[in-house]
């Protein structure tokens, strides 16, 4: 966890597809979609190619302002753990800072993990980010 | 510590007591009353029954805006460990998101734990928190 | 790391310095400064003495209006883990809280960390603070 969002804060984001399994499942969503079932999402990736490709994207797209972000990771909660998979539960806040130094709160709220485990290697199979807040920038493009 | 702070950020309140020992004692101070050695609380607690009427109590007068917490907290620091008991320090930020999406830094501060171990039960025997700002909203009603 | 920002945050600067072994290197830059590979600090301490004087310097200067923090560590990850020294990466946040109460984000970034592990005892032999916004208070004499 603490790599994963280490490269994406470094924007090592060529390297954030390989913390995936290769049919793995990433989702972001707010609150209250999540909370009533509903299947809209901010973003949604399904299977590794499809992750290269939002990269790619990203980094043919990428007009905005230059910014940085910083995501702290609070206390993990294991929600079961197998032979073959662990599944978790944290919170997570994202500082943004503008290249004029501004900083703000760009994201709070939890996410979802599911981890597969083959050996020695461990790779997300599933990640759900939930967002507390609606007032998402949809032009959001960074991995979270 | 992960377990407690996504129960009260999934709003599920009335499982909260439960972290707690039956005569546990719980308190949410400011660091300038808890500096000077003040009693003076923004919320006090004694005894697993008085933790349930303040989330009775919450339940029925809830007339705010519906607003939702993300509780993330630092490393923590494990400073007594006995065979009955842990006492731990932490660092914790909570971000509250209002309905229209702002989101705001609601609180901030650390807090003193005391756990307590009775074979694979662990408990909150004492929860002490120290809030940074004294600009706290005395109608705060939800649990920190 | 949580005994060292809990340090900080108690405003027990005195015992700063000894979280160090005697010849370590501190530095705080901004991440633009580091990226360009460029010598720049906000602050820069070589030697335990120096530690110490910057501490007496601050005790001595200290003219502006009270203020706390609040610094949390996010999810920490082991780069380098040998018999007599340990590297680590990990993200933080700090929130400034005003004698009126106002909170705000004072800084946030990432530190890189080397600490020295001789018997029982572990010391920082190198750290680095990067810091992602370059609007710091030129002012600033706290340690991070």
């Amino acid at each position: 966890m603490a790599g994963y969002v280490h490269t994406i804060d470094a924007d090592r984001l060529e390297e954030w597809p390989d913390f995936f399994t290769d049919d793995a499942k990433y989702r972001v969503c707010t609150r209250e979609n999540f909370d009533l079932g509903l299947p809209l999402s901010v973003m949604s990736c399904t299977g590794r190619g499809m992750f290269r490709d939002r990269i790619s994207a990203l980094r043919t797209a990428n007009i905005f302002e230059p910014h940085v972000y910083c995501h702290v990771i609070g206390a993990l909660r294991i929600v079961e753990a197998g032979a073959a998979h662990v599944r978790t539960e944290s919170n997570f806040q994202v500082i943004r800072t503008m290249v004029d130094g501004t900083m703000s709160i760009f994201a709070c709220g939890r996410s979802l993990d599911t981890f597969s485990i083959k050996g020695d290697t461990v790779k997300l199979a599933e990640r759900t980010v939930i967002l507390d807040s609606r007032q998402i920038d949809t032009l959001l493009v960074i991995p979270l």
